[in-house]
Formats: C-alpha cells, sequence, structure tokens
C-alpha cells in the first residue's frame, strides 16, 4: 500500500467492448468516518452488464462495476461509531448523499439529486467511484450495512441490490398482507427474490414468465405456489382479477395491459426494470378498478438494513452460482442469455489474494 | 300514474345526433326496498354527452341521461329504513350492484361485475335504465344517499359524481396529509371540486391549465393557490418535483411525463379522465422517485354518504350554472365548448311541473 492511497487489485472495462482485465488502482486511506473492508464476495448484477457497454450512454472508462459488495473490516475512522474491525459489512448502489434534502431526511438517499453511486460517478473529490470487483472499499459509515451473523456471506452480497429492489417497494406500497396474491413478473436475480420475500410475507405467489420450462424449479425449489405463462391467451385469461400485486422485474420491452387484468380492483403494479420503450397502457385498466402503476429504485440505507434484518430473521438469501473473478467476462455472455440461477457472485477472496 | 308504473316526463336522444327532446315513459312502482323520489335538480356530466352521441359505441336510443340527481322523497317501500316522505336524498351513477362479491362486500359497488348504471344500462328485470332528465326516480334504498339540509340542494347534485370522483381516490391513495401540495389538472367541473377538495383538506393547491385566462378565478374565485400554463416550459421546469399529488381530470390526449416531472419523491398522479390513446410515460419516470400514475372510477355508496357529509361540514359545493330542461341541447353545445363554471344543473322542478 502506498503512503496516502490504498493500492487496491480490481478488474475494468477499458471501452465499451465491456471485456474486463485486471486493473490496479487507488482508494483514499481510511477518513475519520470511513469505514475500510476487504472485499470478500461481489454479486454481478444486470445493470453492470448494461455499463460495461455503455448501453445507458453514460458510462465512463476504465469502468470498474459491482454494488452488491461484502467483506470483512479492517480499519474504521476516528468518528465511526457502528463499525469495528473484523464486523461483516456491505455496501450497496450507494456511497454517498447529500444528506439535507427532503428525500435523505426521510431515508430516501436513493432519490436525493446529489447521490453516490458506488461506481462510475463522480465522488465530491473529483474522483471517479470504483465498484466491489475489486479488493478492497472505503465508504463512509453512513453507507455501510451490517451483515448478520446468520446470514450465508456470498448469499447475501446480491441483496444489497436484487434484494432491496424488491423489497423496497413491497414494503412502501404494502405488498405485504398476508393472505394476498403476489405476481411476479420475470424469473431472474430480482424475479427469485420477490418469490422469497412474497413467501416470507405470507403471500400467495404466481409466477408470470414466457418459458413454460421455468415453472418446475419455480415451485419446487423456490417455493412459487403458482406459474402462469404468459403468452398462453387461456390461462392469462382465466387468471384474470386474481392478483392483489404485481413485481415486473423485466427489462425488455412488454405490454402491461395483460398484466393489469391479473390484477383485482386496488391492485398496485410495480416496475423495477427499465424497458427501452415508454410504459403503455389504456387510462381505462387502471381507472376500472382502481388500480396503480408505479415504479422503484433500489432502497434507503435504513430500508436496506431493515431488509438484511429481515432476511436473517426468516433466512432468506439470494440463489447464486460463485465464480472465479478471472471467469467473468463468460459469466457476462451467460447473463446475457438469461444463464444463471440467480445471480453469479464473485469470490473476491479467492481472486484477490494478493490484496 | 298508471295503475301498476309510475308515468314519468323526461327528455332523451332518439338516436346519436345526441338532441333531447320530450319523451314520456315509464318506471316500477315504488318495491319493498325501493326510494321514490321527485326530481329536484339533476346535473349535466360530460359523460353525458358522450353517451348522448354513442362516442362510447355502447349507447342504447332512447336515452335519458343524467347520473347526479337528487329530489324529495314521495314514497317508500314497506322495507326501507333508512329513508321517510320528504327526505333530500340523491342518486349517482349507480342503482343496482350484485352485493356478494369482493367488491362489494368492500363497499367498492362500482367496481362490481354486475353494477347498474343509472342510465343506458340493462337492469335485473330487463328494463333499460332511464336516468334522471326527468320527473321521478324509483331506486333500491341501498343506492340512495341522504343531502344533509345544509347543502343547497342544486349545488349538491353534481357532488353525486363530479364530487366523488375526485374525492375518493384522493381518500383512497392518501392525497390528503395537510400542508402538502397538490396539482390539478383541468379546470371543468372535476377539476374545480378537487381544488375545494384541497383546500378542505388543508393543501397547498395548483392549477396546471392550458389557459392563462382562467388564473384570476382559479385562485380568486376557487381558492387555488398557484397556477402553472402547462404549454410554458420554463414554468413547468421550474415547478419540478414541487407537487406531492396530482389529479388529472383531463380525458382528452395529453402528455404525462411533463406531470410526472412535477411530482416529489413518492409523488402520486391519478387520472380520473378517460384520454382516448393509451397513457405513456418513460419506466424511469415512476422509478427514479417512487411515483405511481393510477386511476379511480367514481365512489362507492359509502363514501359517496361520508362525502356528501364532508361536504356539509366543510360547506363544500359545486359551483353551478342552473338551466330549464329546455335550454339543454344548448347547454350541451357550451359544454362541448367547455364554456360553463363549472357545471350545468338542471332544474326538473321548474321543467316538469305537469309530473
Amino acid at each position: 500500500m502506498g503512503e496516502n492511497r490504498f493500492d487496491v487489485e480490481g478488474w475494468a472495462a477499458e471501452d465499451k467492448s465491456g471485456v474486463l482485465s485486471p486493473f490496479n488502482f487507488t482508494r483514499r486511506k481510511t477518513g475519520p468516518s470511513d469505514v475500510t473492508f476487504r472485499v470478500v464476495y461481489c454479486g454481478v448484477c444486470h445493470s453492470d452488464l448494461h455499463m460495461l457497454r455503455n448501453e445507458w450512454h453514460n458510462s465512463k472508462y476504465p469502468l470498474v462495476p459491482g454494488h452488491e459488495i461484502v467483506g470483512t473490516v479492517i480499519e474504521v475512522g476516528s468518528e465511526v461509531k457502528k463499525f469495528s474491525v473484523d464486523d461483516r459489512v456491505g455496501v450497496g448502489c450507494m456511497v454517498r448523499s447529500c444528506h439535507s434534502c427532503d428525500a435523505c431526511e426521510k431515508g430516501f438517499e436513493q432519490y436525493c439529486d446529489n447521490v453516490v453511486l458506488t461506481y462510475n460517478n463522480t465522488d465530491i473529490d473529483g474522483s471517479t467511484t470504483y465498484g466491489g470487483y475489486s479488493s478492497l472499499m472505503v465508504c463512509d459509515e453512513k453507507f455501510v450495512i451490517k451483515v448478520p451473523e446468520s446470514l450465508p456471506f456470498d448469499e447475501a452480497a446480491p441483496l444489497l441490490c436484487a434484494g432491496i429492489t424488491v423489497y423496497s417497494p413491497m414494503m412502501h406500497f404494502g405488498m405485504t398482507e398476508p393472505g394476498n396474491r403476489l405476481g411476479v413478473v420475470g424469473l431472474g436475480g430480482l424475479g427469485h427474490m420477490a418469490i422469497k420475500f412474497g413467501k416470507a410475507f405470507g403471500l400467495h405467489v404466481t409466477v408470470i414468465s414466457t418459458s413454460p420450462k421455468k415453472e418446475k424449479e419455480a415451485k419446487e425449489v423456490l417455493g412459487a405456489d403458482h406459474f402462469l405463462i404468459s403468452k398462453d391467451e387461456n390461462q392469462m385469461k382465466e387468471a384474470a382479477k386474481s392478483l392483489n400485486y404485481i413485481i415486473d422485474t423485466v427489462s425488455a420491452d412488454h405490454p402491461l395491459p395483460p398484466l393489469l387484468n391479473l390484477l383485482k380492483v386496488n391492485g398496485k403494479l410495480v416496475v423495477v426494470g427499465l424497458p427501452p420503450k415508454p410504459l403503455q397502457f389504456p387510462a381505462g385498466s387502471v381507472i376500472f378498478g382502481r388500480k396503480f402503476v408505479g415504479g422503484s429504485n433500489i432502497g434507503g440505507i435504513k430500508e436496506t438494513q431493515d431488509m438484511m434484518d429481515f432476511c436473517a430473521e426468516h433466512k432468506i438469501s439470494c440463489t447464486i452460482e460463485k465464480i472465479p473473478i478471472d471467469y467473468v467476462n463468460t459469466a457476462m455472455e451467460r447473463l446475457e442469455k438469461g444463464d444463471v440461477k440467480y445471480r453469479f457472485v464473485i469470490d473476491n477472496a479467492e481472486g484477490f489474494k494478493a490484496a
């Protein structure tokens, strides 16, 4: 390590080919309110793939992705109160916000206009943020989450994005009343977590998917109660007005009216994916039945901690495939094809032994 | 009056020209659970105009419109408990529902699959329902509302549709927190009631309109706090993230993204108009800020009574222009041009003296 900066090993993309390769960089030394931790695992989010390939047109290279980061504390700043060396901690999608706006004051830091994301953003010192495909993180304690001892460390990492992204809207929009019926559209990293949270809340869970071949696993492994094939018009017609809530995790373009038809009176549909084309539905499909189409983006720090504690209490974690860092480019190709059950998690402790 | 049926005077359209003219018909005699009342006033709703001209492609002629009906009870059935002769009563958009479905059980009769609307619907005896552009109504007491003595009778009539249509979503979706900021899009029958309810709930109310010439009256007469011209991009930009709620009453096609931009984090936009084209907005415009776009259709019977009582308590009623029945075709032409402040109300007692 250098005198004024930590030397860090990571993997970065150098251009919009998105191909990752080893990349050495530095991070600031532990400041008074910082927590520094050795990264042990980092989840691979689909948005990492979008960012690597500049698909959202704002990527800055070199780009070190990763915002589902867990690890072990090695140093804390003089003013840090909540964390000590050897604590199991995590950092999700954000590393800083203003703490004075309305959103911050209410604990919704993710909607702060001055939020600094964990990678590909400009921090207050002008540096570019680098994510968790790396050996070491330094983060203000306000954005550090405690990972309960009882949670498997590797399976906890993706909770920091995939988990909170479905947990936050379920809590905020009141999609948790036991006995009610939840539909989950799309069975990827987010969708499989929505099933698990749904069951933990005591909901009846229906998976809505284009792939009949996913039915067996959705029910037998993940615990879904029912499976609907969205392309089967008869099935969809029979299921009309049968659901109280829908979490729509699909980020490809898809029609909303068939999903809105599945909702009962007062039904709620929340999108957490970002399809390229605008959402579109007739006003009547929400007016007749007093429904709504809402959206939600990750979650605030307090609710992320609440979710982590809820997961420990209910023994919920992500279903993952653990990979070494040098498999990450292959993992991205598989992720693009939806070939993962249900989240790749990089074993950083293994990959960055030298660190 | 005939022996087995009441003779009723009304005005009907005979075809999709929509022109109204005198039309005599009969209604059933007062059944055991029926309330029969002399119609004193009936509001003219914009949907009457759509129905008269078959613009929703389901009109049956002869068509007697009117679903904002108030009057004085002249007879009650043997099983009627809540009403007596001489009571001031009203009937809104519905006259029957199944009372056994989930929606009915929860008091949302308007979303019952077997709801019978006040006109142009088929009642359980196979007859076509005729509305309040007539001298007399017979209605099951379950769908009859008490009109408090303190409310001006003529100004109370439009509460039964225009009033409840904005009150119901404000209550259901929690758009009533004092000090919060409400936007009202469109300043017609519904919009002017949204201003009045907003002020009664203690909200700061902004009217969003295409017509600068409405500003003075919106503020000085109706009590709005602020006025935004939706076509003025600078004004709209300055007002970004300033509102907690929006009630959108416009039934012409119009873009939602500029309205969603006005919402703060956790903002709510509810549409109560039915534009011909689908609603359309990028997923990001609800995801970034955890917003939603909801819809709502009139209101249930219990909440209509609650609204009527709320109006009495807060001295709220519609701002109307009272007309004789033989002015109704001219009124429709003016309504089409938006030339009414803010609701025409037919003086039935005057127009049907013979009844």
